[in-house]
């Protein structure tokens, strides 16, 4: 869950902020009462892939806080300097070490309760070998029948892969936007 | 441009900022050395439509900086607490006063350069009533032969412009992910 009000200090000149609604606006601010710089806080961008070789997807299990031990798809924050596509493609070699050909982008999810955008690429594995970063326990491929759904770490990785594995029934892939309340 | 090391104070101290690298990471972070909060920063998003009546798209000129007095679809910066899908909805309506029903997802644009990705909606208008808000000076309905290229705000605006057009040619709206250098 977003902590309200979590920006405390001025970044410009390190004063205490006051939260009002600037002049021009119509939401709260981060406003410092010193050198009056407006701060704004914004959703952030999660971006990654559904690596697929012939009928299965590759997972990887966490290493890491949140969710430590379960299974996600390869994803990350998109960083300052990269395109959404690089950052998917980025996050699924740090997490996975897969070697990938980016296909379409597959879901558009929002998670307002924790202020992200989470965003699947379905991606083509040029072969199978990984080479899990620290970030990963273990990758590994599963047939849908193998997936441990109730292990899944994320609820917009659970729902990218059901939408796979749906479109994949469907013998037609097509791009699902939504939201996990 | 985007502007390099622009935190200067801790937001949850106050301190002077160091840059650095975090121990668990492979970028360069604005880490406070006094309370050790560490600062990410993240692309944003921009959400708009592109409003069809008939043949006609609507635009938006711009009452405020910058490209004041250019044309725009209405479009701004996704805010906490909204979907993405939301949030283009809003600033359809803050923006031009467009009664709108929303369609595909139709363009996802990063913009390396000023670290955001422009995502843009098809929105089919309801009726012609227009109510421009306080960014706006004018919004009116155009065809494709009257379009004000050499006048059009920003590179993502006239790329899901001529995007929408070569669509509508071809008879088959597809999503159109790419970059703006």
């Amino acid at each position: 869950m977003l902590e309200p009000h979590r920006i405390k200090h001025c970044r410009q000149c390190g004063s205490a902020v006051d939260y009002r609604i600037p002049a021009d606006d119509n939401r709260e601010r981060a406003v410092c009462p010193s050198c009056a710089t407006v701060h704004y806080e914004n959703p952030i961008n999660v971006v990654g892939t559904v690596p697929v070789w012939g009928e299965q997807v590759l997972l990887c299990r966490r290493a890491i806080e949140p969710r430590h031990g379960l299974w996600t798809l390869p994803a990350g924050f998109l960083e300052l300097g990269e395109t959404v596509e690089a950052g998917a493609l980025r996050e699924t070699v740090e997490e996975a070490g897969a070697n990938v050909e980016l296909q379409e982008l597959f879901t558009v999810l929002s998670v307002v309760r924790v202020g992200q955008v989470h965003l699947f690429y379905r991606a083509r594995m040029l072969d199978v070998s990984l080479d899990p970063g620290p970030e990963t326990l273990e990758a590994r491929l599963f047939h849908e029948h193998e997936v441990p759904w109730d292990e899944i770490a994320f609820r917009t990785v659970r729902e990218t892969l059901k939408h796979f594995f749906d479109c994949r029934r469907s013998g037609h892939f097509a791009l699902h936007c939504g939201d996990i309340g």
